[in-house]
């Protein structure tokens, strides 16, 4: 059983409403499980901003989820007043992380629902966004679910993946991307190990990824980044399975930055190279990956992540925040609706077809 | 001009004896430059202990000189008494390391010089036992030199170097092996740039690596190391060269652990990979790498090394100290004797006559 990252604690037995958030706490991680149970619309806020709940299907759930919160106790005489709310809350809410677009998607298909609906009393919308915050989480559990039930047909049983970052059940409302065919796996008996990059310089790997298979009682060993190649060299490792943040019609995949060399260490030791992710990642306006841009990042968490200046001062510092990994280097992409292999493109305009992308 | 890690301060002009030893104190970097000046065999002992002085090269000279410390003061009635003295200095320096081999190859050296020279009055074997740990400092600073002007052939005005961990002037006398060609090109104006890697899990590269090459004014760039693959992707990087612990006589090589990744890289992207290195440290007796013994090191490292827990407390964690880049990644091996290419062993074997290895 994997953890709900995001869920609601009905207010009272039987009541088609929602009383309070419950989610992980995951800047308390991995030192300890903490949930945060709230309905106050500005400790939402606060959570999404800090980094409490992360991940963008993760903070697309939780906000969708907030909004219902954040108008509940909303006394409204007509219903034109509480779509003024909910595009009130939902404005409030997009504030938090200006940058993550899961996020605007997640309250955009909220107002959309609200005003697709607005012949509904009050109360009676109030419970249909209740259900459409719930279909969202639903839909990202079940397409977790699908990746991970697609990507275990390529596992054999007592394999050990590596992976790299949180592509994991931390990342969505539950399963993961990457680490999804590793809980199904977990689930039918297969005994698979996982290996866990650390991730510099956030360090995904080893506070998240680490934790969340630890609690769901798999064998997960953590490893500085620059130990992946002597691992693989010692034949320890039958598959690499990672996440992905934008995939171009081509294949090449934006990722975590140290993707793209796991992929190369995995092309020269002959050990499959997978990417997981869901259908909403592929940008198939991109012909390939050179094209999506990549964000840099500050040079305080390289050289002062640790409350310690672990560099000189004034050193020089690079830190690219992804890295596009080429489609010639991975050997399958595995999305909700099914495996696709090299070329890449065929598959991807049959799952997506053209205009809806 | 490098910095001179461990010197002498003469006790007086024109003095034959040193007064004190003075030793860049590593631990306080990259924070502050303090030199710890000291003739007091225990301060000398503790800094040698607790890696004040680092590095086989620098330890080894630290520990002789810390010998000519420890027998300056004594009142040797005869010779003979003195000797005693030196065994038991030597012996004490010894325990401070236990695992050094540079440690013992020094102090036995010295040890050798003094019974060598028995027919000497006590004053005049204290300053031939002087003459002797300038001459190891002297010979090894020479030795990094000569790979210098060998490694600096290699380059081209403007090239970029991607190094790993620190083979530098802080782990030897002056000047380092890796980083030694930079340090002649910089003489030479050839306007060499760095990237280092940062070098989990004890970040030699960014505290020491970018600290000294600052320092020197040579343009260095600190990256974590899942970086590299980017920045070499990127075309950012003309050469590798990292230092070698211990290279077999078919030139495999083990070194810090993520060199043989970077070896990887390297190849994937076409760009020379370079292992400099004095002869010492072939060990010919070895017909190739997979004999090298690997130390695995304390997961505290890993997942503790910044005061604060960066993974679940009970997680596996595998650290292994060390890794065997194999000799065909290695584009050329370069020691005070010269540059050897495939096949290395012929070179090797040219450079150490049989039997002195």
């Amino acid at each position: 059983m994997t953890l709900r990252t995001v869920e609601w604690m009905s207010k009272k037995e039987h009541s088609p409403l929602p009383g309070t958030i419950r989610m992980v706490d995951q800047t308390r991680l991995p030192e300890e499980l903490v949930f945060l149970e709230t309905s106050d619309i500005q400790e939402i806020w606060a959570a999404i901003k800090v980094l409490k709940v992360r991940g963008a299907p993760a903070i697309g759930v939780a906000a969708a989820m907030g909004l219902v919160a954040g108008i509940q106790e909303f006394d409204a005489p007509a219903t034109a007043a509480l779509l003024d709310q909910v595009d009130e809350v939902a404005d409030y809410l997009a504030s938090s992380r200006p940058t993550a677009v899961n996020l605007f998607w997640a309250l955009n298909r909220m107002k959309r629902t609200a005003r697709a609906n607005a012949a509904l009393a009050p109360t009676a919308l109030k419970e249909r966004l209740a259900k459409e915050a719930m279909a969202i989480r639903d839909e990202d559990a079940a397409m977790c679910r699908a990746i991970g039930e697609h990507g275990v047909t390529l596992l054999k049983p007592g394999q050990t993946i590596l992976t790299h970052c949180n592509a994991g059940g931390l990342a969505t409302a539950e399963w993961g991307t990457a680490l999804a065919p590793v809980y199904v796996a977990q689930e039918r008996g297969m005994d698979v190990k996982v290996f866990s990059d650390e991730t510099r310089p956030l360090l995904q790997g080893s506070r998240l990824t680490a934790w969340e298979l630890g609690q769901a009682g798999i064998d997960v060993t953590v490893i500085c980044d620059n130990m992946a190649a002597k691992v693989m060299q010692e034949g320890r490792i039958d598959a690499v399975m990672v996440g992905a943040d934008r995939i171009a019609a081509n294949g090449d995949a934006a990722n975590k930055i140290g993707t793209y060399g796991v992929a190369v260490l995995a092309h020269a030791h002959h050990i499959p190279f997978y990417v997981l992710a869901p259908t909403s990642t592929l940008d198939l306006s991109l012909d390939h990956g050179d094209k999506i841009p990549i964000e840099e990042r500050g040079r305080d968490e390289v050289i002062n992540g640790f409350g310690r200046l672990t560099a000189p001062e004034n050193a020089q510092v690079y830190s690219p925040a992804f890295d596009v990994t080429p489609a010639r280097l991975i050997t399958a992409i595995i999305t909700e609706q099914g495996i696709a292999r090299p070329p890449f493109e065929e598959t991807f305009r049959a799952w997506i077809p053209s205009g809806e992308a």
